[in-house]
């Protein structure tokens, strides 16, 4: 009964084999090899237009790479003042865009509105050169309270953005979640809704270590490969990185995987929202559950083998019982089932 | 009646003077000139001890140099959430860091506290490497709302500092006007209260351009020189610099200038104070006055020839009766009557 | 017959079922698993004292962490002209020291000495703070030229960087073929040498990508895990990187590995060494042979199939007829046996 | 007989009488004054075009921030082995670029050529992104061997740079002494010969402490503004840097005191060259002379209170003859002579 992370999921059973199966003899380095050039066309069909795009190890990888291709170091990137680019990486945007700042705004459940964008602009009005222009509006899809961006909501943020002459990141490490959970196509989430720069995880979803920054927008693109080799991202045994992800987006196996975790956490959910004392923290809209539970109901889950985590962040009040509980391709029903009738003996 | 901001006063005469005087022959370049090694003993005589030092033209400069020797770049910046270093210094603490995060704490009346320094930790708890670890703490002094730090405050909030591992930074662009305040001593606001690094102005007071940035702690000296001189702030030809903190120091002008100017801010406070319909923000302990004019009384007083911004800042309700006055070595107190005149002739 | 690089090479079989015994179930994330521990082990075991070490997925990564540990931003790396670092990582060591210089220094068959060294920084002596200090020594072994460093030679340079107050890093991308090749221990080619930080290398000499950033000095370490963080370079299944490297050290199988490529780059290097018209660049110590060939030759051998690159680099007299053969684990010696045979057929 | 540098000069008297002419009661900051307005009008006089520009007080910022404009953090910046911003500006350029590495190429007499800098092209070729792109090409004038790049120079060399897709930008610590060597023009030395970026200086020739950074490239001068703020060189009351520059240009006073200095120089020069065992490293051209003086000569002179330094660079052959003689705007000319008839006695 692991809750704890998507992170702690093993490699989805198909994507270890595309590892196998792409280790036959010698193959170009650096991206040279026949997998990446499937992997573009791929790419294309599922986009349904052709991207720029890189292949990196790790979410912060891929959205600090994206943040420096969209933001000079003297540039505001505004983002939820929960977002994991500002909270959890350790400041990696900043290393990566030379020293930009992240301007957390807050936003009811997970989410960014126009809103409170422009509010947190009005208490700071542009004063250049003091002030520090803003570049970007990097938006989190699932959100880091597991709620999902429409495509509606994203174009009305990305329309604003673009009157605001910003540019758009998306951070993508849970987008299969998302589309799974829309039932909108990957362009329709994407770039059809005004994103510019996406980073789509594929690592929390099944695959070894695997990300893409697609760049749909090409005078971005520009530095993408020379600030993908100074970081150290770029492979030298690329066939490694693009078999994952070629096995992740043939036959919909990651619309597959993501689709699991979705349903158990999604069964989760509704078999807590009924207990007495519990109440969610956000509707489960993909596959993490953010809710409120007792603390003896806490100690008995745990006492029974259930791992999670706590749950703070900026823009929530400061709670005890606030938990994350988090699915992901492996999960098993067992587990769900399980977890379930140990709450509803405890409360 | 300019109240519009202390950068717009013209330059001491008796500093003026002192530039002229440091105009004879020849001198050594780059701080080898005796005016510097005057300096050095001068500074030790204010702040009773020996301390490391630069001499640089800007604010932004000595803050920038002094938050790059206290953090790695990897490190958090706390800092009161109107502070000159996150809103309007165009990013230089982050470019000289090279990308240390300023995190904005609330509190009011420009001042911090070590509640609310504890609040913003306790919602966003240490958890490395994924949250940037805290490193410094920086505090403004006269504060950005005019107020004033006593010694005792100023203790409490580097013992809590020191008991996070902090290091503990002073942006004194307003030193001047604190010290005249409190009626403390130099070192009684510096680094006798745990400050360890402390950026002390004398444009705003009076010099043409002359800022020092005094270091405290041994440690933190080594890597001064050679940071002052990758951003270019060395200048060639520094005992014009020198002799401008010299003069600034010799025979208390610092205060002598910085009373001036904090009289006629008291004179604008109580004389606006008693009005109808007009209210403080903040008590007024420097050389600002941030206060609620009614807008036909703001009308009034620019229709007749009266110079001053409104006033927004993160942290303030939203107003547009909000006004900074600010005063400075050469506000004449004519001004400072007339003004008061047409305010009361105004409400 | 692809002599290109051995960056062109599978995975050992070995660490390949390594990765898929390490798909068993959930596992902690970022580190905390068991896997990492055993490697902790196994490292200690290895270079015969504990030490430090981070987990990535490229040598740039490696090599890039080790000097933003080793150098402030304002300092200087002395490196050899030909090193991977300064001509052909991209910039990597400049973006993650946050500016520092990579100085090349001169020297024949890519080795580095004393008197080069010397020589270089008495042509511009130390000036501070215009003249960037010098603060790292970056040694690669086994070199770009294929040849190899003594334990005495290290040892002789690296007293002398401490003498200069430098540390002493290497690049060991190809440390398992020079360990192979001069028959001293792990220990005695890295710190017992004198060297601070390790860059030892796995992804050319048969995994999938993982290298390994040791640090022997514990006060350089302290910025280690934040730093990785911040770059991009901490896995979240990082299981996957130790399940690659505790099968590498395992059994000794990284000196099998790299024992298999040296005899087979020896092999062809004495096979073409007595032909007419043909001469070593340099001698054959690793896996690496540098050769000149004639062109009708190269020719010759490319027509028959054979695959490898001219070779230019700095301090290297420009030539059409040097080129680079780079064997690995998975050379087949018929492959090799074939290419002296057409060879000799050709001159 | 102070030879040691012309940043040991004092300040023209017109300069320093301009400073107290500015001094009169208040002024917009941050480059609403005034001045600021009168000298753009200037600028566009003096180079026969309208121009972006940044004011600061020292060449290293000039310098750095021209290069942060012209390339990536990814780029390589070609300059000559000897030029100032590599040896001597603690690591500015690679501070302000992010992380470009500036790529030292040989040349005579300390001029570039189109050869010198294609064979350094040759010798490492372009390989993206794995051998950094150079981006930039940078020229000294008057170069770091007092010689002086005529117009028709600059067009070959920019020519070739145009070719290359580089970006040209020209140190012009001594443009002054360049424009009254050579008769050209302002225009003719700088954008009429394809410069992009001109560093223009002041404070070696009579200034306090201001340079100008001259943008000619409107897509280049962006982040020119931010640029300069972040760095911490907006001056809050820039009309002190306005009134130098603008007394400067004024009535060609930048010229005549140039002139003062070059016609030193070259007495300095001629007088010396004809004496046995003198000779000259390189031509006069500008305000500085570099000429092997014998050893008992060098004690003669110094032993009369003369003051200069002996010289090494990169590029140049080891050598304890080799002494540098800088003149300046306030070089008396009986030093001058008395220095020749010291000389003339020792010999």
């Amino acid at each position: 009964m692991n809750f704890a992370s998507d992170n702690t999921a093993p490699i989805a059973p198909e994507i270890l084999a595309a590892l196998g199966a792409a280790n036959e003899g010698s193959a170009p380095a650096y991206g040279g090899d026949e997998l990446t050039a499937r992997l573009t066309s791929q790419l294309e069909a599922v986009f349904e237009r052709p991207c720029h795009f890189a292949l990196v190890a790790t979410g912060s990888a891929a959205n600090g790479l994206a943040l420096s291709l969209a933001s000079p170091p003297y540039g505001q990137v505004l983002c939820h003042e929960a977002s994991h680019i500002t909270l959890e990486e350790g400041g990696a945007p900043e290393f990566y865009t030379g020293g930009a700042k992240l301007a957390g705004i807050p936003g009811t459940q997970g989410k960014l509105t126009v809103d409170g964008l422009q509010a947190a602009i009005d208490a700071h009005p542009p004063l250049p050169p003091h002030v520090m222009p803003r570049t970007v509006l990097s938006l989190t899809q699932a959100t880091e309270l597991g709620t999902v961006y429409t495509p509606e909501e994203l174009s009305t943020l990305t329309a604003w953005a673009r009157s605001q002459a910003l540019k758009v990141h998306m951070d993508g490490a849970r987008f299969a979640n998302a589309v799974v959970s829309t039932g909108a196509s990957a362009a329709e989430l994407s770039w059809k809704a005004g994103i510019d720069l996406l980073s789509f995880g594929a690592t929390k979803n099944g695959a070894l270590a695997a990300e893409l920054l697609l760049v749909f927008d090409d005078a971005l693109a520009e530095g993408l490969a020379p600030r993908q080799k100074r970081a150290g991202h770029l492979w030298s045994k690329q066939r490694f990185l693009a078999a994952q992800l070629l096995t992740y987006l043939e036959d919909d196996l990651w619309l597959r995987l993501a689709a699991h975790a979705n349903t158990q956490a999604r069964r989760l959910s509704e078999g807590l929202a009924d207990l007495p004392g519990v109440t969610l923290e956000a509707p489960t809209e993909a596959n993490e559950v953010f809710v409120h539970l007792p603390a003896p109901l806490q100690e008995a889950l745990r006492g029974a083998g259930a791992t999670f985590y706590p749950w703070h962040a900026p823009g929530l009040a400061p709670s005890e019982t606030r938990v994350r509980l988090v699915t992901h391709h492996a999960t098993a029903p067992e587990d769900v089932e399980a977890f379930l009738a140990i709450a509803q003996k405890s409360v």
